[in-house]
């Protein structure tokens, strides 16, 4: 049970965005701009880094719902995203992908333990900067939005169909879909 | 040195805003809803979570400005301030506030550790649910500032004048004022 009388009985983050529509609107935003906005990352590649930070922060709901985004929309589909998670190093992905999934994992732990070496393999591995920053910055805000759910308690869907029925409405139609699709 | 070529010598996260425009100006927003919006918690009492949170996460460049923008707006100003975020229980600042910093305390670790006894804690104090929420989102965003300033390894200002000349613009003008008048 959240922490907190929301007034509805949404999952994870949906609940929450209800709650606070003010809050809410800018928060699918940002996910908006940093996991499906234009960018030479692909959308399944950035649903994996969102998908890697909110497993190790151990934020069940956020991790079950972006491996299905990332599954969705990566080659491979969810047992590259399961691999990827599990160990980035041995994963079916590119070599930029396994580097930016080490920045991404430096940033969840703490800021300051992404070092020089970290942003030298990144580049040695084809990323540019905006890849680096964008990696950055959607692994900075998965420590926000894992942290927003589990600290407040909302529950998690036990069943895989809950998360598969999100990823339709998500890939098919964006962050934001979900508050009005089931409001 | 940052980490990529801003383009720019603003410190923190201010050159990364001017360096990604679409994205400070959603990071702007969400700032300027959490920490200055219509709320039951005073500005200044927003802005002691917020440093209070980037002081644990030891991001020196968010920890002194949010630090110089509670002081402005804070009974007691830097002093309070500055013994909240070294010890809160002992702090000059009401018992809701000792609460709810707990409660962000537990954010900023991971978002499991908030327990139903921090809840209730700051419920006896006094604290609403919105409260609740907000204190949870609040901390879980400096998270993610902290993060992204530090995971770029941008520059933090030694000179505290240079806080305090931000303070005056923020406390003044609101979030979103940094960008334009540094441009």
């Amino acid at each position: 049970m959240p922490h907190i009388e929301l007034g509805n009985d949404a999952p994870g983050i949906i609940g929450l965005m209800k709650y606070r529509p003010d809050t809410a609107k800018v928060l699918n935003e940002l996910a908006e701009i940093l996991l499906r906005g234009d960018n030479t990352l692909t959308r399944g590649e950035r649903e994996l880094i969102a998908s890697y930070v909110s497993s190790l922060n151990q934020c069940r709901f956020c991790h079950a719902s972006h491996a299905a985004f990332a599954a969705a929309q990566l080659p491979g589909g969810a047992d590259t995203v399961a691999h990827a998670c599990a160990d980035p190093d041995t994963a079916p992905v590119s070599d930029k992908m396994k580097a930016l999934l080490h920045v991404a994992g430096a940033v969840q732990r703490i800021g300051t333990d992404v070092t020089t070496a970290h942003i030298e393999a990144a580049r040695k591995a084809g990323a540019t900067d905006v890849e680096i920053h964008d990696t950055v910055l959607i692994a900075a805000a998965f420590c926000m939005y894992n942290r927003y759910v589990d600290g407040l308690g909302t529950y998690a869907p036990e069943d895989p169909g809950a998360y598969k029925e999100m990823a339709d409405l998500i890939v098919g139609r964006g962050y934001g879909a979900s508050l009005s699709a089931e409001g």
